[in-house]
């Protein structure tokens, strides 16, 4: 058995919706829209879990049926499921299935890492029962502890983004660390995922092991990108976080691709900015100004 | 609001039973004693996965009911139960909640890592609403991606174990890369935890905040424990990943404590080494075998 590669699929979704941009799904009650909560009253439901998987659903639901001309990839972030407990677990399985029926590349950012036999319950877990296209993994274990995702990327068309410098302002105390070979340690993470990617690469010249590297760092990110030319990145810290399109210029390819960049709550809660505009509206206004921005910062228009 | 300490409170669960085991909850269906499965018939339930839970809880409340005298704290394996999806993420909740219950120790093994708002999210769903007494975490983020689970330490009675320095043979590739200081990364997060406990010290000497550090690396454990006198010790490797306690020696201190040594698959599936005797009688043996040998090793009779 095997699926068409996960980098090529990726480049495709990009092409086809002319966007870079992936929807972070993050659901956050207390910054839901109103009406969305004015439509399960807490008094309608036995337990409060019961309460908000239901807005969740409502809101999820609108904004993967809203943003299908605006954006390629969505992103679920299970930890805002996993803290509604077993109910938010079952709409995370739900969210997957929903968005890949609906065309979407789907990203779970589980951010999972352990040893073998685990490794492989999670891969099972997210990309073969959730049904993940990608999931983010981080590589403080080492490359044995992240083969059952490999496999995966290699023979069933999954992806893999390999945690390489993250978005927060504490990145850098350990990611920095100097190595005796007067490399940062995420310089050196860089060069493995290449090297673990190599038997992945698609016929459009990136492999399925990708890099998430931040776009708050700019200089680093550029570097980045020319080291690792033919590693697919996925850019977090767009919008709420501080990015801007310009500040990632150096994160596209000479061809204008290469990166899928994430935004979450900028493009979710839209609508605090947009007094009188429905939230909807309001979150595909935010994804279509996003999706121009990073068209035009990837040289395309 | 403030609880007992989280090492204070596994200090004496270790001294109470008189037990350093920590026995690791990593359900395998394909592992599960025979009669275990007989009792849960494939025809029996509509689908596979809600059989599957249904031999999973026989298993693990029988465990939970038949080794409290011999171990002190258990570790659920959360990727054993999200590769069972929504019913899987139940039971693991179930478990932790059963667990304290009996008056375990319990340690969500989820290795979670991410940056802040998630972090916070992550923290709150294993420690707040799973309820676990700790959690384990993975540094690559940095500190800042790390404070929703220290804060619950410092003040809420919770622990949590940074990943230092790992079990599995490939841990070297990125533990052990030299930095530019002459020591390896390991080395430096093993000091990075020690301060980033400083202020959930227990009136027993040890620190809220502690460390995985794997026991199949006898020279640089004993190290470790030199460079963390005040940082608990989760150890795994024990059993079948081929550590023995006379390995673990250097992971004690010199009152014979401060560190808990993990096992799973050995207790688990003891059954299979012992024919004719009944798995949970297998089990106990296995858990008292370990206990009695980790108290030897330590010092202590």
């Amino acid at each position: 058995m095997s699926e068409e590669n996960f980098a090529d699929r990726l480049l495709t979704a990009v092409e086809t919706r002319r966007s870079h941009v992936v929807v972070g799904l993050d659901p956050d009650y207390e910054s839901l829209p109103p009406e969305i909560r004015a439509a399960h009253p807490g008094d309608a439901y036995e337990r409060e879990d019961l309460q908000r998987v239901a807005c969740y659903r409502d809101f999820l639901v609108g904004l993967l049926d809203g943003l299908q001309a605006e954006a390629a990839v969505v992103k679920p972030q299970i930890a805002y499921f996993e803290v509604l407990g077993t109910q938010g677990y079952e709409l995370y399985m739900e969210v997957v299935r929903m968005a890949r029926e609906r065309g979407y590349v789907v990203i779970a950012d589980v951010k999972r890492g352990d040893i073998g036999s685990t490794a492989e319950a999670y891969a099972r877990a997210h990309l073969d029962i959730a049904g993940a296209d990608a999931v983010t993994v981080n590589p403080y274990f080492g490359s044995d502890a992240l083969e059952p995702f490999f496999v995966r990327a290699r023979e069933r068309g999954k992806g893999v983004f390999v945690l390489v410098k993250t978005s927060n302002p504490g990145s850098a105390e350990i990611q920095d660390l100097l190595l005796s070979s007067g490399e940062p340690l995420y310089g050196r993470i860089a060069d493995l995922v290449s090297e673990w990617g190599r038997e992945t690469l698609g016929a459009g010249g990136y492999q399925a092991v990708g890099a998430v590297v931040g776009g708050t760092h700019r200089e680093e990110a550029a570097g980045l990108r020319r080291r690792m030319p033919r590693v697919p990145f996925l850019v977090p810290g767009y919008g709420a976080q501080g990015a801007q399109a310009s500040d990632l210029r150096g994160l596209f390819d000479e061809r204008g691709t290469g990166a899928v960049v994430n935004s979450a709550r900028a493009i979710l809660y839209a609508y605090r900015k947009r007094p009188g505009v429905h939230w909807l509206d309001a979150a595909r206004q935010e994804t279509e100004q996003m999706r121009a921005a990073l068209w035009r910062a990837a040289g395309r228009g």
